[in-house]
């Protein structure tokens, strides 16, 4: 087992990395300031890892309450978050009852939003069990619902008491799922990590069979460079917007071919390489750096070809997303290989990308 | 003008308190990160106050945005939160979006949870139009929402940027309205400002008259009272507590009888009475005591009679409440006159008490 600390000041927790973290419960446990949890899972994840979670947690004394979900994005809804309320009160579960996330990143998006919301706030944890949830999503303390005018509009920044990640989990995941995972691992060596996009391109072969040591390595350096950046801003008003390196075009390809058609990571994946295909148009990247990376995405099994949404329509889902400054839409590119940095593009510019 | 200053470490504020403050809207154009507003209101409020504010503002060049929702506690729910979300996503707002609630205590504890979680938080001004809002729920970041299982069940902790306590704008209020303010007052001299209490009992005609001056003194006298408990506490794991007195009683009422039916402020008076007589019943407080809480009640205006629940009720509403800690019910009563403290009352004494 390794773990990643993050220390925020006012919040503080443990990234723990291992396989077969969920057999021993006891770092949840201590951390509980009442024996009493709400686990929220969907109707998947529970049939897979709820009752070995439950029977561990009521083995060591604590009441579990579980609240199962349906399964999915298109339910991260205010509806779905109103069902874990409703469970929630009329469990009588008080201020000092902790939620534990156990599942992917809609689970863990859901449940921390929950979290800060119900009764102003109580403590929770995260359990992720998809490789986006181990690497980014459970990481950070961005929680939100989607709105049916645009994605994660409703939320909250909420920090969770710890992470645990169980690589153990990995191996029940979809390979299309698995995958979206790897797009944000890519991201981070895209980002500001070249020693990582390097090791990357040398290990993918490992990842994609799932190696437990590859894999222990890939998230916990993943989350090591998650951890670093929220640290410097925990708000997103600074660097923390590089994370959403591939993100604006990504939610544009999510939103406007309906949620769900798309994975989050495969839009990513799609989103990265149009933000280094513009990189290169602003003559930044080479052409052989944009085919090294659209070689990598391949070789993670992501797409490397945006879907045909025709350009006024692009323009309308970027615009939508949260990140427009004072009517300014705004990016994330590549000034080289591994330096990612802020900037706007105007409407020729992604006319000659995206058309 | 006054003005009391709320700082909090992280977030810093101050309360301005006058008559015809909204005359001039200096105070808020200044913290505007981008001049673009949201003023969120209810149709009765709109009807008195809501152009004059939107033409000063624009005449500064602020864009406004005007949401206006109905009137009513039975309207503090997801539903009219989500008209909220829906306008500002319609009318693309972002993530320096100003929202500026404009009202009592309704419009600004949901004005205030929309800006908490609007992109996962925008900045957030309170002009408070009511007695009780401008001396309690403007002050101190508590934000929230009614479940059907439960009062302000549903919120967060958030800061406003400024508040702007116009005295001018209680000249409108209903008596029944401006009384349920008075309720708060006094709860300040209850609990640990003897001599607040004492001016009360002595200037509670100027104030039912509605005296500028003596109205003054009361609100900003309330809010550095409730200034110096949030500083002390802002997250309500200790004194803030105390701000409690008269509520967990007060809260039962209300679902009770039906939120609306007795005004909050009408049973926080009762509620506070009968945390005096729980005090004397438990040989702290003097009958003649007792009796001086209530003839400065009666003095403004609220009832002094508990309505008929029925003791099951009572006991299944009390536990209801947040202030429930490991299945105690948690209740702030007297040590003396103005010396509120925390305790737990059990099943026996709650019977002598509401039987
Ligand atoms: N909060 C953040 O910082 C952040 C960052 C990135 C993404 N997100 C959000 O995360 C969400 C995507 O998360 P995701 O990719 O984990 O999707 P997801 O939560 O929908 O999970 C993907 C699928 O895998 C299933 N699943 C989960 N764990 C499994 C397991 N161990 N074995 C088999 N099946 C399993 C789920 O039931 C689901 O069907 C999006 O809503 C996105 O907005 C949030
Ligand atoms: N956040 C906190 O710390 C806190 C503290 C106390 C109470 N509260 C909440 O505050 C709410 C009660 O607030 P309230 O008593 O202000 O009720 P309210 O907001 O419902 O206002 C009372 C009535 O007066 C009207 N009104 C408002 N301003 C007016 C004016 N200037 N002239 C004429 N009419 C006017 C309103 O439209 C409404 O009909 C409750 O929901 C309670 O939970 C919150
Ligand atoms: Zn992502
Ligand atoms: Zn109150």
């Amino acid at each position: 087992m390794t773990s990643v600390h993050l220390d925020l000041g006012h919040a503080s927790y443990d990234i723990l990395i291992g396989s077969n973290l969920l057999a021993d419960v006891s770092p949840i446990v201590r951390l509980l300031p009442l024996p009493k949890v709400a686990v929220v899972t969907n109707v998947t994840v529970a049939k897979l890892y709820l009752a070995p979670l439950q029977a561990a947690l009521e083995a060591q004394g604590v009441s579990v309450l579980p609240i199962c979900l349906p399964d999915g994005e298109a339910y991260k809804t205010w509806e779905t978050l109103n069902q874990i309320m409703d469970q929630l009160l009329a469990s009588r579960c008080e201020r000092k009852t902790t939620l534990i996330a156990l599942g992917g990143g809609v689970i863990g998006d859901m449940t921390g939003f929950a979290a800060a919301i119900y009764q102003r706030g109580v403590p929770f944890i995260q359990v992720p069990t998809t490789l986006l949830a181990q690497v980014d999503s459970s990481v950070g303390g961005k929680t939100a619902i989607n709105h049916p005018l645009g994605k994660n509009m409703i939320g909250a920044f909420y920090q969770p008491r710890l992470v645990l990640a169980d690589l153990a989990t990995l191996h029940s995941l979809p390979t299309r799922e698995y995958a979206a995972g790897l797009a944000e691992v890519i991201k981070y060596g895209l980002i500001d990590d070249p020693e990582f996009f390097v090791w990357l391109e040398q290990n993918m072969g490992r990842l994609m069979a799932r190696d437990t040591t590859a894999l222990a390595y890939a998230v916990e350096r993943s989350c090591r460079n998650k951890a670093r950046i929220v640290i410097a801003d925990e708000r997103e008003e600074g660097q923390r917007a590089l994370l959403n390196l591939g993100h604006t075009f990504g939610h544009a390809i999510e939103a406007g071919l309906g949620y769900g058609t798309w994975l989050h990571g495969e839009a990513v994946a799609v989103g990265m390489l149009l933000a280094a295909r513009a990189s290169h148009l602003l003559g930044q990247l080479s052409e052989a750096d944009v085919a090294r990376i659209s070689r990598l995405l391949q070789a993670a099994g992501l797409p490397v070809e945006a879907p045909t949404l025709g350009f006024e329509r692009w323009l309308d889902l970027m615009a939508q997303d949260k990140k427009v400054e004072a009517g300014r839409i705004r990016f994330v590119l590549l000034r080289a290989m591994s330096q990612a940095y802020v900037t706007h593009l105007d409407t020729a510019q992604l006319r000659q990308l995206l058309s």
